[in-house]
């Protein structure tokens, strides 16, 4: 594995490597990566995702350079990207690139020395985060074959339940998109579970759509979306996961979010054991550590 | 100590044991802390204070994670505290924090899974502040029982006063309270002093008030505290301790701040033994450093 | 060696010291500097000089205090240039330092307790990228002494070209000064070039000035330099090093540049391997490893 740029290059045996590999990593802490530098290049802000390598990167170990600036431009005085990956490739051993324009690590990776990690470019792909989705998934239900999945909120414009969605096409569960009709998931992913022979439904009603979930991902809906504020502020009000709709239509579902959460889920729902979305965070921890061992090995 | 979050928490046994193990930390470099991780995660820019964390962890082997932004709506993009803290905390295994508003660390702390430390909190508590004030007096002076107190400055605004002044009020000490009118002590403070049955007075005039100090401790007057630039201006000028005035009106006293100094202490003052004003840096790093292996040991 | 503040302080012995020592670090990994705390201070950004200190502290096995801050004036708050180097330098074992004026580094070094290394103040100096500048002639072309330099473009007020400069005069080289009459090399380097009785001329004529270059260092023009927009735009498009330049007129040169690459050298250069400037990077790294070495043994 030279790169990780996008969920559809890595197959089944390489997930399921990772997956192994980070259930082993859970409260580890060692010298594995010492006298390895891993630089975390954010061309927009993302701490948590940011923070997570860094830990990773440090409990195994290794250092960590960081690269923050709100305006992405200003990272390297008007230098093209492909100069700067040749540049920051010759100070790290691996880099973590966030930036805001879809396709960006892959033209990073092109030019650099080392190997590179999208952590997310723009609306196209969060690799990482649809792989700790997935180890939070088989760790929480002890399983993924056979699942009732149901994506909620912003399938269209969320680049974590599209990087999800495809890690989970190689598995045999059944999806149901639940979205306004302005944010329905991408035409080219419903092409690919096709393809792949997986079953899915969609539906814009959100309580008939959660009912019997096993796995519940919820992600918000945003604002800036919308023509109007009154369709927004509308919509936002249905699109609510309330305790009690927990209870009442998916009681064994796990519920899941790539957070921040906003209002997306009522803090009431963080008292039921269904709550797995800070549980989420500790995963990515492993599910990176993981993938830096296996990028540096 | 699961927490420092404020100066009163702390007993007497407990501020005397940070204040020994701090002594043994001066000019130490081990690792202590090997493999434990700090989340400095400052919510409003105070480079003095994050770097001196930064620097005891570093010094004990520990690793070091940094959120810093002006704007502390940004970290985490419109989450609460309450999710930060528990987002945070799963990456690190304590959290020093500074936060524009009073009481956030408190906050933090309840939503925390790890030790959490108030790096002052709005005009609230600074409490580490506090104590590395509190170690500089007794390396300074040899002991903290018998001295004659003398704060000046805004009194009122003032976190790191106040942080003090609650440790001191575990010994027998004598205050001397020197502010304007619009910056005198707290009147909480105040009482919490009748309580404990220390002696204190209170007076606007800088000259006298100074007389005899043996500690000095000046904190600087804020234009925007006042209502007027010229009611400012007049005041501004009236509390600056010179040389000449140490010299003549406590030639026994150390001189301390909070430091940044910006006018309130004439740079001529530097060239004085009493001067201990950039002696407390160095104290500063060994009390976090004791501060820090407390709550990891 | 106390600090390293301009090109002109080191004698041809202290530099060949620290090139000899620099090849021994290309590509090392150590522990050389364990417990070493460098304070990288950058009042302005430049990320891959501050990154370049940080690898090498990192590949030493040292520790690393990042500030940084567009405003150079909101570190600490109001607090003088002095009295930031004394309270810095308690942090750390070694300061690297980047200031928007020129002889801050001086001043921060008079006051500093430790060790100061100026990383580049305003039109003033950058004497660690002079080294590794001087470090790659060497490298790639073998030797220093004997070498036509052909330094093109704004020399006025580029601390790059003119750290190297200082340095090349301990040499027995002949230089070329290619340069439009605003942006002409500082009278003080021609005298000081005259007092070592080195041989240099002058040109405003691009394509003449470049031939036969052994080394060609290429600085860009930038548009605030001129009066009018007209005016720049005409320099901009001569000032431009295509392959068809390098292969015609001088094609046993090494093309190097500080970085960034905007538009002066065009891309397709890169193809040849004659391109060296990527290849400084690498270089700059293990220059300082060597310089922080040297300052902290």
């Amino acid at each position: 594995m030279k790169n990780l740029l996008s969920s559809e290059s890595l197959s089944k045996e390489a997930i399921e490597e990772i997956l192994q590999k980070a259930d082993s990593f859970l409260g580890y802490r060692g010298e594995d990566l010492k006298g390895k530098i891993l630089a975390n290049l954010f061309y927009e802000p993302s701490t948590r995702t940011r923070l997570s390598f860094d830990t990773a990167m440090k409990r195994l170990g290794g250092e960590v350079l960081t690269v923050t600036d709100v305006h992405s431009t200003s990272i390297m005085k008007g230098e093209t990207l492909d100069d700067t990956a040749k540049v920051i490739s010759q100070f790290a051993d691996v880099v973590a690139i966030r930036h805001p324009e879809s396709g960006s690590a892959q033209r990073f990776a092109e030019n650099s020395d080392v190997p590179v990690i999208n952590a997310g470019d723009g609306a196209g792909q969060h690799p990482t985060q649809g792989l700790l989705d997935l180890f939070t998934i088989q760790k929480e239900k002890g399983k993924v074959d056979g699942l009732k999945i149901v994506m909620t909120g912003d399938l269209k414009y969320s680049r974590c339940s599209n990087s999800l969605a495809y890690y989970l096409s190689n598995y045999d569960v059944e999806f149901v998109f639940v979205a306004p009709e302005q944010l329905k998931m991408k035409p080219e992913l419903l092409k690919h579970l096709d393809e792949k022979g997986i079953k899915y439904s969609e539906t814009d009603d959100f309580k008939k759509g959660i009912e019997g979930a096993e796995v519940l991902y919820c992600t918000r809906i945003q604002q800036e979306r919308f023509a109007s504020t009154a369709e927004y502020e509308e919509l936002k009000d249905v699109y609510i996961l309330t305790k009690a709709l927990v209870e009442k239509k998916c009681p064994d579902s796990i519920v899941m979010a790539p957070l921040p959460r906003v209002h997306e889920i009522s803090k009431e729902v963080d008292e039921l054991p269904n709550a797995a979305y800070f549980r989420q965070i500790e995963n990515g921890v492993a599910v990176r550590m993981a993938i830096l061992t296996k990028m540096l090995s």
